[in-house]
């Protein structure tokens, strides 16, 4: 594959150029280009670059409002929504945040809920932030059925993701969990079905509820939760905050994430910032440190989010290679 | 097995006496009492009566101090933390929910940290009762520690389970998600040991963190997360809330929960109550009885709560069969 490096900020630059050219508001093409960058730094290239030609098709094709304004609400006292009105969720997490944050430090914990969004792009982006701000954050977002209850076969709830972040000593989280619901990503069958390679057992299930290794009869049928019913359980927990409680579009009647049919989504997130100064009574930060220290003693153990921490700080420094096949395709939608 | 069929007031009114006979206060035994009647009705065996003695040696040999008082703060607007001074968790929640719920429904969010706690039997109970409320309760529950970091062995959270309940139109949740973080609980690794009994592979871990079928191998060495390095981040995320963010005692220094030795494990709950209403503009209700429903019309497939409901109205009408052998243990402690 041919490579490029590139700095944080020409990832941006481009993110932004291309984003405007495809028919996005400055302002929301803005939130989402900058979440590109710093996907890039943390490694998780299948969600950075590679998605901005996906993200112009969907305003182009109107999956997505480029020019949509969300609005934002303050019902109770420690709750904020936000309609994303059927635009990028990027731009309605940061107008909540900007509320959120604020508003978890003075009331000690803040609820920020999003309704009539679309995909977020890597949730633990935006769970980094509020660590970054001393808080620890929470957050859920669903996605389009895949799904199936424990005992059925016909999807109900999506990969629907979870992520935690606290808050280390230095503005970065000492812990970034961010794990879907599923075995594996519902992107990696797509692949291996485009491939014509086989899947490992365990990763999906025929229209029946049994395993099969056929990548497009599992993408029929349904994802193969993660242990079986608990992680069944990690999907409903995620669809009940993410969609129920936001007033958003539940995974059963959300149109596809990929693709161009259907019109928009209109999924959710949900987030909680709690600050642990007022919860713990001030124990938290030595509590988190021997957490962390009692995994790293041990040899190849690791902390969820180690890895992105350690891509980030190099990409930083010396920028990321990213795919020359990637950056045409983004520059020809400007050109 | 030799079965007796008692009310759920006679199931409370037993545990009460039992556990007051042991040397604990009136009002700290009240709390006990109720929740293991609730367990019963729902059907938990293991952990309703069968507790009752462990509860009343853990009273004796003063690793709960059956007489204390929990005392509650408000740091935050949104915030409640208790400190259960060494006593029985229950009393401790029953505190801090007296506050937590109208805070909760005033603030639209609201947190309770408890810390310096105990086994807080069955999660689900209390996440139910903040349901019953009519909010979104989410609840952690931390353990001493079992299950080992990803490349690791050895054991640094616990079986950490969360639960989450969301409320349905007649104070019944109309899902209750409740689940550890291993694959199977540690009691039944436990009873296969002795019973001298194999256990299935995939359950448990030698202390260098390979499979293993011999219970007391397993018991040294560290339970299986359930679905490998997800499951060890759902343990990681509840010693976040329940440990970290509590300023209670984490996993890798807390006492055992079973036995007599080691005094107070002093760990730590953590509960969230949302008001749906405001978070989601209204839709909350209509939304989850289309997921629920989504589920309920496949052959087979069911909600995590389901069982426990049915169980807890057959109770409710006709009491529970119950084990003589445990009755007549629960007897001799205040005959």
């Amino acid at each position: 594959m041919d490579m490029k490096t590139l700095s944080l900020a020409e990832i941006e630059e481009l993110s932004l150029r291309a984003l405007i050219a495809a028919g996005t508001s400055q302002d929301n093409a803005r939130a989402l280009a900058a979440a590109t960058a710093a996907t890039e730094a943390d490694g998780i290239a299948s969600h950075g670059l590679a998605y901005i030609p996906i993200y112009c098709e969907h305003v182009q094709c109107g999956k997505v409002d480029g020019h949509a304004k969300p609005t934002v609400e303050l019902p109770k006292p420690g709750v904020v929504t936000v309609d994303a009105a059927s635009g990028f969720a990027h731009p309605s997490i940061d107008l909540g945040f900007e509320r959120l944050i604020p508003l978890a430090r003075e009331q000690g914990v803040a609820a920020l809920a999003i309704r009539n969004s679309y995909n977020c792009g890597v949730l633990g982006y935006h769970t980094y932030r509020l660590a970054a701000a001393g808080l620890l954050g929470i957050g859920f977002t669903n996605a389009p059925a895949s799904i199936a209850p424990s005992g059925g076969a016909k999807p109900v709830v999506g990969t629907n993701p979870f992520s935690v972040a606290a808050p280390g000593p230095e503005g970065e989280p000492t812990i970034l969990i961010d794990q879907s619901a599923s075995t594996i990503a519902k992107s990696e069958v797509m692949k291996h079905a485009r491939e014509g390679k086989p899947i490992p057992e365990g990763w999906a299930l025929d229209a029946q509820g049994n395993p099969t290794t056929d990548p497009d009869v599992g993408l029929k049928g349904s994802m193969a939760p993660s242990g079986g019913y608990k992680g069944v359980g990690i999907a409903l927990l995620t669809e009940l905050m993410a969609a129920a409680m936001t007033g958003a579009t539940l995974g059963i009647n959300a149109s596809p994430f990929s693709g161009t049919v259907g019109g928009p989504p209109r999924t959710g997130q949900f987030f909680l910032a709690i600050d642990p100064g007022a919860t713990s009574g001030g124990g938290f930060g030595e509590r988190l440190a021997a957490l962390a220290e009692a995994i790293h003693v041990q040899d190849g153990a690791h902390l969820p989010g180690d890895g992105r921490q350690g891509k980030r700080a190099e990409a930083r420094k010396n920028g990321v290679a990213v795919n020359v096949a990637t950056l045409q395709k983004i520059e020809a939608i400007f050109a």
